[in-house]
Parts: C-alpha cells; sequence; structure tokens
C-alpha cells in the first residue's frame, strides 16, 4: 500500500517515474522528443462517474487512463514513444499516491516514457484525469477509419463484450464492498472484471497490421456504433454476422450465448480490440501478424457498397438494437 | 454573440476549427504531425476559480489556454506545430460556444493548428480545461532553465506585474458587473486588465533568443519565484536589480514606483514574458534578436557563484518578501 502523499510529494514520485532524458525531470517548460518522422497524438480523459466508478481501485484507473490511450496509438499501428499527464488533486493523498504508483507501473508495462504534464488542485468536483500519447507512426502510414472498401474482410481482435460485463460487475461490488474480493482473478466473473479494469492495448499486433489493413480504428464505445463510424468514414456498409462476433469463455459461462447475449456484447463499450477491414488478399499476411503478436483474430463480416452496419445470424436478419454503443465527445 | 451549442455543435464547431490534414478531421483515433527532428511539448491545464475567474469572459480563457501552452514553447524557443484540447462541457452552451469561438481566434493569431483531443461531460464541479501544444525545437536545440551560468546576464523581455496587477482589477470588476464595460483597452487600467486576460506568448522572440541564451524559461508564476528556479536548476545563484526590473507607463500610474510596488510586480504572476541568462559576449545579438521581434528586452541583474535570489535597489539591499510568486503542480 503506497503512503499518502500532499502536492509536492507526488510530484516528486511523478519526477521518479519520469526518468527518461526528454522529461527534463518535470523541472522545466517543456519535454523533448527526437521524432523520426511522422508522429501519432492522441488526448483522452477519464472523468470519475463517467468513464470509471468511484470506487475502481486508483491503480486500475491509472492503468485504464494509460491503456485508452495508447489503444488509439495501437489502431494507428503506432509504437509508444511517450506521454504527458493531465492530473487533478482533490485532497486525498492515499487515492493520489496508489494512483502514480500504478501509473509507474502501467507505464513501465505498456513501454511508455513519462515525459510532462500539470497537476492542478481544486475541491468539490469530480476528479479529471488525462493523458497525451505519442508515437511513432508505421513505416508505411498510419491507416485511418476511412481507407474500408466494398469487398473488404472486416475483422476484430480478440474477444467483444469481457469489458462491458466487467462494468456491470463492477457497478454490482460498488453496492457490496464486501464483493470486492474478487476483485483479481483470470476465470469467472473476475476475468471480466479484470478486462474492465485492466484492458490491454493491442500495440504489438497494431504495429504489425498496420501495413495489411485498408482501415482501423479500436472498439471502445461498442463494436457495432465503431463500425458504424468506420462504415461513415470509408462511405460503404458493413454486413456482420453476430454468430462470428468472438466471445470469450468467461462470457459464455456467464452471460451465455442467444442472441440477446451477442447483442449486449456487441453493443458494450470498454473492449479496446482493434477493428479493421483488409482485402481478402490479405488474410494470409493477417493471420501470421497476430500469430506474431499472441493475439487472436477473427473475420466478422464484409464490407459492402451502401451504408451503415447490417446484422445477421444463423436464423437470418437481426434487427440493429436502437442503442449500438457509447455516444460521446471527440473521437 | 455565438450562439449556444450542445455537445454536438460544440464539436461540429471544434471540426471547423481543426482544418490542418493532420487532425483528420477530428473524426480518427488519433491525429499525425510529421515531425522533422525534435519536438517540444508541454501540457498546461486551467481549472475555473483557480487559473482564471467564473467571471472572466469564455473567449478569453480559450486565448488564455493557448497563450500559456504557447509561452512555454516559446520558453524553449520552439515554433507552435500545433494543439489537442482537452475540454469539459458542464451543460452551458452559451459558454461553450464563445469558449470554441475564441479558441479558433486564438489559435489562428498564434498559427497553431488544432489537431486533436477529447471532450467530457459532467455536472458539479469546477470547469477543467487543458491544451497540450506541440512545437519543432529550434536548430540548436531547445534551451532548459539549467544552462545559467556564473557571469552570466540575466534578462526579461516585455514589462513586469502588468498580469498581477489585471487580474487584482477583474477580481474588483468580478464583484461589479457593470465594471465590465472597461474589459478592453490598451491603456490604464483596461490595459493592464487586457494583459491579464490575453497575455501575448513572445513565440518570435524566444525562437530569436534560443541560439544565444544559456537558459531561459517564461515567467508565470512571478519573477522572482521563477528566477529562483532557474538559479536551483542551474546551481547557480541570481542577483537582480529591483530597479532595473521594467514596468509599464500604465503600471506606474495605477500602483506607482516605490519599492513596494515593484516587490508586487515582481511577485506576481500571469507576465508570460521571457526570463533567460545569457554570457555578457551575447548582449548585441538578444538586441538584435529583440528589435528583430519588436519586443524589448531588458538586463535585470547577473549570475553568480552560490544560490537562491538576492535582491538590491538604489537604497541597497532589499529583503526577499515572505511570497515569491506562485507555487503549484508540475512545470
Amino acid at each position: 500500500m503506497a503512503a499518502a502523499v500532499n502536492e509536492s510529494d507526488f510530484i516528486a514520485r511523478l519526477r521518479a517515474i519520469a526518468s527518461d532524458p526528454g522529461a527534463r525531470g518535470l523541472a522545466d517548460d517543456a519535454a523533448v522528443l527526437a521524432a523520426p518522422g511522422d508522429l501519432v497524438l492522441t488526448h483522452d480523459m477519464l472523468v470519475e462517474g463517467v468513464h470509471y466508478l468511484a470506487a475502481d481501485p486508483p491503480e486500475d484507473v491509472a492503468w485504464k487512463l494509460v491503456a485508452v490511450n495508447l489503444s488509439d496509438l495501437a489502431a494507428k499501428g503506432a509504437r509508444p514513444r511517450g506521454v504527458l499527464l493531465g492530473h487533478s488533486l482533490l485532497g486525498d493523498g492515499d487515492w493520489d499516491a496508489r494512483f502514480a504508483d500504478g501509473l509507474g507501473r502501467a507505464l513501465e508495462a505498456m513501454a511508455a516514457p513519462l515525459l510532462g504534464g500539470d497537476t492542478v488542485a481544486y475541491r468539490g468536483g469530480p476528479r479529471v484525469l488525462s493523458l497525451t500519447a505519442l508515437g511513432d507512426a508505421p513505416p508505411g502510414g498510419a491507416p485511418s477509419r476511412s481507407g474500408a472498401r466494398a469487398g473488404d474482410d472486416i475483422w476484430v481482435s480478440g474477444a467483444i463484450g469481457d469489458g462491458g460485463a466487467g462494468l456491470t460487475i463492477a457497478k454490482r461490488l460498488a453496492g457490496d464492498p464486501a464483493g470486492l474480493a474478487i476483485a483479481r482473478g483470470t476465470d469467472g466473473p473476475a476475468a471480466l472484471l479484470d478486462r474492465y479494469r485492466r484492458p490491454t492495448p493491442r500495440i504489438a499486433l497494431g504495429r504489425a497490421l498496420a501495413p495489411h489493413v485498408g482501415a482501423m480504428m479500436d472498439v471502445s464505445d461498442g463494436l457495432l456504433i465503431d463500425c458504424k463510424r468506420m462504415c461513415a468514414a470509408s462511405g460503404a456498409a458493413a454486413d456482420l454476422d453476430l454468430d462470428r462476433v468472438p466471445i470469450s469463455a468467461a462470457l459464455l459461462a456467464h452471460a451465455g450465448e442467444d442472441r440477446s447475449a451477442r447483442l449486449a456484447a456487441a453493443t458494450a463499450g470498454d473492449d479496446y480490440e482493434l477493428l479493421f477491414a483488409a482485402p481478402a488478399a490479405s488474410a494470409h499476411a493477417i493471420e501470421a501478424a497476430a500469430g506474431g503478436a499472441g493475439v487472436p483474430v477473427t473475420p466478422i463480416g464484409r464490407m459492402r457498397e451502401g451504408e451503415g452496419v447490417h446484422l445477421s445470424d444463423a436464423a437470418g436478419a437481426v434487427p440493429l438494437p436502437a442503442r449500438l454503443g457509447y455516444e460521446h465527445g471527440v473521437a
């Protein structure tokens, strides 16, 4: 357990994390990053009560803040080069100490140095956290959301729906502190909770896939809404086979696999898997990239002329649910 | 007057501002920036009630958010390349519309394209705004705070204390809405208020000075505390002549020029001038750089062996005030 910190202690902890020379010890006006070519830039915020639960462990909030930003880099095939932190100090030194501890571990695990940032202190509002992440674009350029073409196969990495199921479990636990004892684990509900709290950005996979895809993005708000965005950006339609959407063994055991369970998975957020479209001729290269990165990928449909997302399963056409996922903010 | 906006209108306004191709229309997971060499990175936050007054016009808050970040780039001699915005939507559509309007104008005036960012919506807390700014480092590298050496002259750009006096005026006006009619102007109290609300980052000056200085930083928290930080980073002491600290005609008329008025100016924040140290042999080059940028620079003291800031004026040694400026956060 990290000891509670005051503001200057918190900054001292950040300085200890920021060992990269470009960070200049967090003691200069700015950081410096040597950039050999195109840089990929993203900035995502987490707000208490909106993007995470007040009861979520601070170490997990730090992990998630890093992971959601690096997931955007992964979707562009970028190699992380560093991050800038925007942190709100609300006077809870225990929370801040645990957050700093978790931040250091997350950045180390994901090989992203802390280069700079800012801290602000205020009272009486939700905690607002932000991260700016920078990465080197892949050699052939960062894939966009708009490059999917009619005839392309649509793929997704990993499994879909675990994060959303984990959020539901976390909300239930937030009302039942004793239940927090199951907060860590690799199977059953604990595995789902872990996928919600500690998503894994698909960094190596994204880099390996980038040369072979026409379009790529991460699945943060829900498979269906994110696929709809890829369709809109690309000016094409997607036919998805709901039966082929990959569901983990933990989620199958937890929620079953009927149509409504699969629709719930496909409209839940917090997956941080990669959704991408690629010509059929790229299938072998894509399988090889996935094998190299150790992350399964699954073809779940095909792009065609038209617009929007269209669903079917073994029983035929599936009407789109009214809600396809989360709607919010700038990408 | 900009019409009130909802969240999607606000994002549409940001998209209209984000015309740089690297922004990808704010419709992708991330932005892309071509970087020819070293990049300088900074991230500064503004919190309502902490860094600006709730009564400050939203256009001015947007200006200030851009200016304080670009001031950090200026201090490193960097040329702005773009910014990422972190914006909190608190349900006041009029405020957000005016902010977006002011952001577009500020970014245009300071030649910094909007490349990306994130918006979050919440209620019941202060507005938290942030910006990440990126710039190209100057050819010889970005000057640090730590390169000042014994014998260097200490210089400051522009005039010191206007921003702090403007803040005091703004606080008084916040309790007297009728007084807001003087909010724009170029002389008297209006000029001081304008310097507080619309600081000018010294971008061209910073770039011109960078090759000639040993150390450089911006004066954001107060001349004395910022100079103390430069001393600490450089492992040396500063002797400052309080009589030489440049005071504007508007501030002289407003506050006089006795020792206490000069100390108030030297310990107020919000100046966003450049403080730098350079060998005496660089004086001609520094004057030429200042002439080219159209911003006056004034030598105010000298570095020597030792530590800390030491003040004197025509009457002799001046005891340091207990408070040298604002203390907060990561650089």
